[in-house]
C-alpha cells in the first residue's frame, strides 16, 4: 500500500538505529510504529521530523499531555491522514482519554465542522473587538 | 462582504430574541457576536446552531472549558474559517490561554499538518495494534 | 480498522435500540449501516447525530431528496470521507440518481474543483455586486 | 489583494475580448466578473476554464440548473474559496434560490461536515454493500 | 471498493477505446491505470478528462516533467487522493525522481502544511509589496 | 485582522533581533516579512519556524530554488492560506517565474484537484503495481 519501499532491515542503518533508539528510549516501550519505520527510507528526514516530535510533544509543557493528544487527534481528522487518527487516538487512550472524553471531543470536532462551514458560507464579517492587530 | 443581508433590527424578531436572550444569559455577557447576527436570517438554522453550541460547549462536560476551545481553534484553523479563528482565539484567550499556551498549540498544529501530510504521502500502512475492530 | 471498538450486541442497549428502531422506521428498511452501529459505543453521541440527520435529511424540506444527497455526495468528496461517498452515492441511487445525472455531478465537482483553486490562487478580489451586507 | 496584475484594457486582446464576448451572449448580461478578468491574464487559461464553465454549466443537463449551482456553492465552501462563495451565491439567488432553500443547504453542509468528521474520526469500516466493484 | 461497476469489457465501447488507445500511444505504454478504467462508466466524462490531462501534462511546456509530477503529487497529498499519491508518485519515479528529491519534496510539503497553518491561526496581515492589483 | 498584538519594537528583543538579522543575511535583503513579525510574539516559535525554513528551502538542494517555490505555492493554494499565496508567488516571481509558468502552473493545480476529486468520488482502487510495499 505505501509509495515508498520500507528498508528490509533498518535497524543496520546507524542513523536509523540512533532514532529508533532515541524513540524507544522516550517513550518507554519497544514498539517503533510503521510511520517511523517508512520514514527511515531518508535518514535526514527520520531525524529532522523525529527531533521535532520530541521536543513539540515529549518534552515539559504549559499543556498536559492528554489535551496535546486531543489536538493532535483533531488536526489528523479534519488533515484527513487514517493513519494518524489511528496512531493519535491510541496514543490518547494510552495516556487516559475515557470513552466519554473521547465522544466529547467527537461533538466538538463535528459541531466546529458545522459553524465553520457556515461562517465561511455566510462569509460573517469579523467583529472588531476580535482582532488585535 | 457577507452573502446575506443580515437583519436590520434582528431582535424585532421573537424566536431570533429568544436566542439571542439565550446566549446572553448563558454567556454572562452582553455582547453577541456577528455569527449569531448573520444566522439570524434563518430563524430555525439559528435556533438549531445555537442549541448544539450551547449542549457542546457550555454544558458540564469531562473536557475542561480551555481544552474545549484549544480543539475549536484547531479546527478551525484546518477548516480555513477565518471569523472562527478568530472568534474562538478570542474565546480561549477569555477562559485562560496563556501567550505560552497559544505559542505550544500553534507548535503542535504545525507538527500534526507536517506528519498527517507525510504519512499521507508515503502511503504508510496501519500498525495493527492501533486496529480496534 | 475502526479507532474504537464496536459494541458486540449494540441493541442489548435500550437507548441504542431505540435509535436503530427509529432508522428503521423512517428509512423503511431493516439494514443499519456501519456508521449507526460504530457511533453506538456512545448513546448520546449517537442519539444526536441520529436526530439530526432525520430532522435534515428526512423531514419536509424545500428541496427534494435527490438534490440533497448531490450536495452531500459533494461534501462527502470533499471533506475526503471516503464511508460517506460511498454511503451517499448509494443513497443517491436508490433515490433515482442516474448514471448519467452522476457523471454530470463528478463534472461539476471537478470543474469547481478546478475553479475553486484557480481564485484562490489568483487571489481575485470579490466583484461589490457580490456583497451583501 | 491579487497576486498577479490584471490587464489594463482586456478586450484590447482579441482572444480575451472573444472569451468576454461569448460570456455576455451565453449569460445575456454585460456583467463580465472578475474572475475572467483576473484569468484574463493568460489567454489560453482564460479560454479552456470557460469553455469548461460553459460546457458543464451552461449546456443541456440531467441535471436542473439551480441544482448544479447548489452543488457549486457547497464544492465552494468546502474548499475554502471565498469568491466562489460569494460569485455561487449570487448564481443560484439569480437562478432562483429562495432564502428557505439557502437556510436548508447550509443545515445540509454543515451536517455533511459533521457525520464527514465523525466517520472519519471512527474509521469507520464499509459496508459490504455498498462496495460497487 | 469502488462506487460504480466498472465496464465488464471497456474496449468493446468505441469511445472508450479511442481514448485508451490515444493513452497508449501518448505514453507509449500498454498500461491503462484504473483512474480510466472507472472514468470509462461515462464516455464524455472519459474524453473530456483525458482531453485535459493529454493537453496539461504531455505537452510541450514552460516546464518539465519532473517538475510538473512533484506538483501533481503535491496537490495529490492536500487534496487528501490516495490513489493519485501512488499513481504521481510512480509517475515521478519513472520521470527521474530520486530518492533525496522524494525525500526533499516530502521537507517542503511539511513545511508548507505547518507554515500555512501558523499563518492562517494568527491571521498575518498582507504585505502591502505582495499586492498586485 | 490578526489574532495576537504584534510586538511594538520587535528587535528590541535579542532573540527576535538574531533571526531577523540571519532572515536578512540569507535572503541578502532587508526585509522582513510580516509572518516574521507576527511569529515573533513568541521566539522559541519564531526560531524554530525559521530554521526549518533555511534548512529545507535555503540550503543546497536537489531540487532547484523556483521548483520549490511551486511546489509551496501549490501547497499554500490547496491548504487556503492567503497570505501564503502571496507571498511564495512574490518569491516565485523573484526567483525567475515567468506569466506562461505561472499560467502553467495554474493548469496543473487545476487538473490535479479535478481528478484528485473524480478518484476520491470514484474511490478508484490502487492499481496493484503501484504498491511500492
Amino acid at each position: 500500500m505505501s509509495t515508498i519501499a520500507p528498508l528490509t532491515d533498518p535497524e543496520s542503518h546507524p542513523r536509523v538505529k540512533a532514532v529508533f533508539d532515541d524513540i524507544r528510549a522516550t517513550r518507554e516501550t519497544d514498539f517503533i510504529n510503521n510511520l517511523w519505520r517508512y520514514l527511515a527510507f531518508d535518514p535526514t528526514l527520520l531525524e529532522n521530523t523525529w527531533a521535532e516530535v520530541k521536543r513539540v510533544m515529549a518534552a515539559p509543557s504549559s499543556l498536559d499531555p492528554l489535551t496535546k493528544e486531543l489536538v493532535y487527534i483533531t488536526a489528523s481528522i479534519i488533515n484527513g491522514c487514517s493513519y494518524c487518527v489511528h496512531s493519535h487516538t491510541a496514543a490518547a487512550s494510552a495516556k487516559g482519554m475515557t470513552s466519554e472524553q473521547h465522544a466529547e471531543l467527537m461533538a466538538i470536532v463535528g459541531l466546529a465542522a458545522k459553524t465553520n462551514q457556515l461562517a465561511t458560507a455566510l462569509q460573517v464579517p469579523l467583529d472588531p473587538v476580535f482582532d488585535r492587530g
